[in-house]
């Protein structure tokens, strides 16, 4: 029995873990990453732990998804939005001299979709498109059983797709980019607002209570949920209010998900797989969101009896370790 | 030395190649095909042209590239916008009774984009995209040393991807498709309008000689091309016009290919191709087409050292010849 190690590297986590040959994780590591710490020493503490982890065990290669822009074929990291110190950072030299594995790197998308492909929703599936959502949107593709890195390593950038020219602004440089309209951020903007009018909607009724009589509206239980604060407001919070069935989380939720079903129609026109999966942190608002993604994309798809179908992730958190810890099976993908 | 025949089915025209092991089309056949006739009868008179060309030649293959949406597993042509008999017809099965040859079917624009991958401008590219541009806007994508069909074989269908929502309305039942924008009926919509403009300028500026002076302008090339009747306007008397530095014909193609670019951007976000390629009978604009996508994409690209380059088609007409020719070297994929 030989394992590999799969690590993945987010904004605030870093999660690590050993896998064997059927894709179970036998052991697992979880550390804080410090944003702002060098890379260089975030890489010191990460190849101790794994190091710590594979003791004495035959292991085949590491393999690390990244938030960012990862240049598989040189195993480097350009640039990332969340991670800002990790610049032109030599991920792969630095990890095989501190831990003298075979190292393959490749942006955390790629490596979740690696993982539902292998081990998760979308796995005996040929073509396969695997989302993950959260403050970033990112995908990553399988085509013809192979997953699509690109020239580039950019592969996969649903997040960018436009979905309005007049969209609000995107760090990216353009405007009204799909993550604008269903990433974390945008999320929460559109429920706040949804409350404030609430909340608005709420005390006029009350002030013209001798008037016209109580409204019967009641405060979203979301406003419990973040304490009457709505600056703690996170899609976390949405999530719980909308498995009570609260209204507003509800509503919010629906929007998102016919958003995101216009953002992955489009994707489904080039792609045509056989599946898609999401996944990430804001996946777990389950079913509302999958069954408006659906309506949206179902409602816009022509060409009868197309072979597809859209689920939630199977693997959840997992799935970016899973698909990390195989990277070493697509070697020739890694060749420079 | 052996042979394998390539057909390109389009709706006013068969062209038919064979071709050698180097991809050199070394005799031809070209069919008018009538829309309206049954596609049985269609096939038939197909058979026999290809009977003729490939007598007493030891011939690998048939392939056959057709505008529609088509089982490349099956050899089914499920429908086709252009080819308004060709409904369910089992194109594979018709062809291999009447020719004796292995037979492949796929979509048109894919056959292309084989083509220019094999033996055109992206050739020894790992990932391309080529697009068709002429009535409808199709697609081929390359990923990975592959020919993307996808699962339902619809993959590559740019031409429907969403530029605007609220955009004019489409035939297959959305709004806002990309070939709405264009295709070459939005084109000559658009060029005819423009021209309509300055036939009221020009006459109103004659009108007004005494008050206001000439405005000198002069009516547009395009009106003599036309013979003064602007519905007998085709993208070819704009590109002329064009190439004689028609002020109107070349707004009309810096628009198309800025509208063009945005679709592209897009794909590029999901695809990362290292090169694209523009085919079709609207490639024929050249030169200032290619530099409005150019313009287009490169300003909304982030990530720099980006490998990526955007080329006009070097294959021309012959690009699905000699890609549905090769088709039977895809054989793995075409196996239901």
């Amino acid at each position: 029995m030989s394992f590999s190690v799969g690590v993945d590297v987010g904004g605030t986590n870093i999660k690590i873990g050993l896998v064997d040959e059927e894709g179970n994780i036998i052991c697992r590591r979880r550390l804080h990453n410090n944003p702002s710490e060098p890379p260089a020493q975030t890489l010191e503490i990460l190849a101790q732990a794994v190091l710590k982890l594979t003791r004495s065990k035959p292991v085949a290669a590491l393999g690390i998804g990244i938030a960012g822009l990862v240049d598989h074929k040189d195993g480097f990291v350009r640039t990332s939005p969340n991670l800002p110190t990790w610049n032109k950072v030599p991920v792969k030299d630095i990890l095989s001299r501190l831990t003298r594995l075979n190292v393959f790197c490749c942006n955390d998308a790629n490596a979740v979709a690696l993982g539902e492909w292998l081990y998760g929703a979308a796995k005996g599936c040929r073509n396969a498109l695997c989302i993950t959502l959260g403050t970033g949107i990112g995908s990553g593709i399988i085509t013809d059983n192979h997953l699509l890195l690109g020239a580039n390593s950019y592969a996969g950038e649903l997040g960018h797709t436009t979905l309005s020219l007049r969209g609000p602004a995107c760090p990216c440089g353009n405007s009204g980019c799909l993550e604008r309209y269903v990433g974390a951020q945008a999320i929460v903007f559109r429920c706040r607002r949804l409350l404030r009018q609430q909340q608005r909607r709420v005390a006029a009724s009350r002030n013209q209570l001798s008037l016209f009589g109580p409204s019967g509206e009641r405060l979203s239980l979301i406003f419990e949920l973040v304490g009457y604060n709505l600056n703690r407001l996170s899609p976390r919070e949405i999530g719980s209010a909308a498995r009570k069935k609260d209204k507003i989380a509800l509503q919010v939720i629906k929007e998102t998900g016919a958003l995101l079903g216009l953002g992955i129609y489009n994707a489904l026109m080039l792609l045509d797989p056989e599946i898609v999966v999401l996944g990430g942190g804001v996946s777990r608002f389950g079913k509302p969101l999958l069954q408006a993604v659906e309506q949206t994309v179902f409602a816009r798809l022509y060409g009868s009896n197309r072979q597809l179908k859209i689920v939630l992730s199977f693997l959840g958190d997992d799935a970016g370790i899973l698909g990390a810890s195989q990277l070493h099976r697509l070697a020739s993908n890694f060749t420079p």
